[in-house]
């Protein structure tokens, strides 16, 4: 059995075994990548994923953040921070959760069973638990007529993995129609930061709008599980009504308030990883590869040889994230330091050398 | 208008407005009595929760632990500690979740209308939650008719706030009644740390008991947020499937994975705990309360003028935990330190003086 023929089957166990939670984001099982690879360069290099590779500095972290619970007042001021970051109009419209994972897991639960449509393909997860939640799902596209007959849309803003900007128009169309219709309109926002933190709750005043959002992706900390979802009462406190005090842990609180309001930070960071998306888009045409789209903390690509460039990329110990549904896909995520850009191009100059195209 | 009635009044609104959070567990809300009395010597001594003020040590967490997504293998390797340290089978009985607080929220929304009996008084989140779930919730005694009849019973064990450990044999009959007819049997062991960290769910074979556990209690590092459900599949896998991926920060795993694992720490740990427990009882009886129960974590007292006394405590810069329904109950934890306990001694012996019994 080849070292391909050994991954397709590890590839398969895994698929099947977490096929509810490893999906368009999740970039699969590492571990098995890894087995099917045991002759790759170390430390692996893991481009799966949508995160900054250049994290917020975590800092001292006062040692009664780990010890008592976050109090009312430590939560109160990230929501301010937050509110400001966002442009939100303030700490009532603003829930924190442990993840936005968790938003997702909850929304669900909030509703009578409801006819839901999601933009897709799209970040797989909103499916899966719309349906664990009993309503009626499907999976649309962005112009689909059954946007306009359903009680939930959910639309990722950028979308992820193509990066697609649903127009602003199209968005307060929905959102008036679910408004009158006491529907939802989720949006979610987890990849909108490195465009620019503003997010479409500060433009569209309707009710009926939530959106998601992901701090850990463009600051760089998603193992501190901090989500946050922008709504206006009285669905932010049924939101956070159902997930109860303390939700976010201490530590992760105390770094959070720094950063929402680090707009140094954020300036520059904005900046970095627009030049690193750049070097990255053309280091990929180089190789061939064909843009599709995406955010400056992710990049797909397109190539008729994908599933062998993924093989190239994991013989040299890089992990990139393919797409069952779109086979000939390819996302990578920002190499973070010029080590792994150097690998990276070694590989993607091995797959141009045996692949004429 | 004095410092008490100006209390009073703040507490009266902090109550009103956050009547469904904070209650017998939250310790209300220290700035509130921070304001009432702005004479008390700093910095206050917070004495109104169950947390050990001797934080297992948070030592060195990787980067990585802050960066990426908790990974499968790293969640694993802490359910198996977990599962050695509480004595259950193995990892697939173990769930994570940050905080038991949040395994309280979910629990309730993973059954169908249900009658729920909540053996009390109690923890208050219990019947907050299967109440805001749409079950029929009461709360009524040990030895209540009614746990015969119900779907799901609850029980704290140790019960919180005044200790009481309902007999194994009564928990045994429970649970294979609720067994038989689809229903639950939630343990509240939040406490149980103190005195062994064996559950009850190391001896009831029963799948219908789902035992609750708190991390941060014990281990004195509750704003790290992590709690544990212990239950046999398919309601093990159901809780999992409701939380969703990466429920718990990387941050908290590290710590937990090393903490499970630490018999030495733990063991002088609980004799520490009792040791100070032994402390505080021989204080609170000079100054002629009378010990109700509790666990080494935290003492119930009771006092003809427990409010008097919880005046005199917060004079001295101590914030107690009282309890509306109870008024001749005060509940303290463990004074961390020489100095709070000399304060503490402090405030007794001024209580004992004024107040003749």
């Amino acid at each position: 059995m080849t070292a391909a023929d050994k991954l397709a089957r590890r590839t398969e166990a895994v698929d099947a075994e977490t096929a509810e939670h490893v999906t368009v984001e999740h970039g699969g099982d590492l571990a098995a990548v890894q087995t099917a690879f045991p002759a790759a360069p170390r430390p692996w290099i893991d481009l799966s994923t949508g995160i900054n590779p250049w994290a917020y500095p975590i800092g001292r972290i006062p040692r009664s953040a780990w010890r008592r619970l976050p109090g009312a007042e430590d939560e109160q001021a990230v929501r301010r921070a937050a509110a400001r970051y966002y442009g939100v109009g303030g700490a009532s419209d603003v829930v924190l959760a442990p993840g936005s994972q968790a938003l997702i897991q909850w929304l669900p639960r909030l509703r009578a069973r409801s006819r839901v449509a999601i933009v897709g393909p799209t970040y797989s997860e909103h499916a899966r638990s719309w349906a664990a939640g009993g309503h009626d799902v499907q999976t649309v596209g962005a112009e689909a007529g059954v946007l306009r007959d359903s009680d939930v849309v959910v639309v990722a803003r950028p979308n992820n993995p193509d990066g697609a900007l649903m127009p602003l128009l199209r968005l307060t169309e929905l959102a008036d129609r679910l408004q009158r219709r006491g529907g939802w309109l989720v949006v979610d926002e987890a990849f909108a930061d490195a465009a620019g933190a503003e997010s479409v709750a500060a433009t569209l005043p309707q009710a009926s709008l939530v959106c998601l959002r992901s701090f850990g992706k463009f600051f760089g900390l998603a193992g501190g599980r901090l989500g946050v979802a922008l709504a206006r009462p009285p669905l932010s406190h049924a939101l956070r009504e159902a997930l109860g005090p303390w939700p976010v842990s201490g530590p992760m609180l105390a770094v959070a308030g720094r950063a929402f309001a680090d707009s140094t930070w954020i300036r520059r960071t904005r900046l970095r990883l627009d030049q690193a998306a750049a070097r990255l888009d053309r280091l990929a045409a180089g190789a061939g590869l064909r843009l599709v789209g995406g955010t400056s903390l992710f990049r797909l690509y397109q190539c008729a040889h994908a599933q062998r460039l993924f093989e190239q990329l994991a013989a040299h110990g890089i992990y990139a994230r393919r797409f069952a549904a779109e086979p000939d896909w390819l996302r990578l995520g920002l190499p973070g330091d010029a080590a792994s850009e150097r690998r990276l191009r070694r590989a993607l100059a091995a797959f141009a050398a045996e692949e004429p195209h």
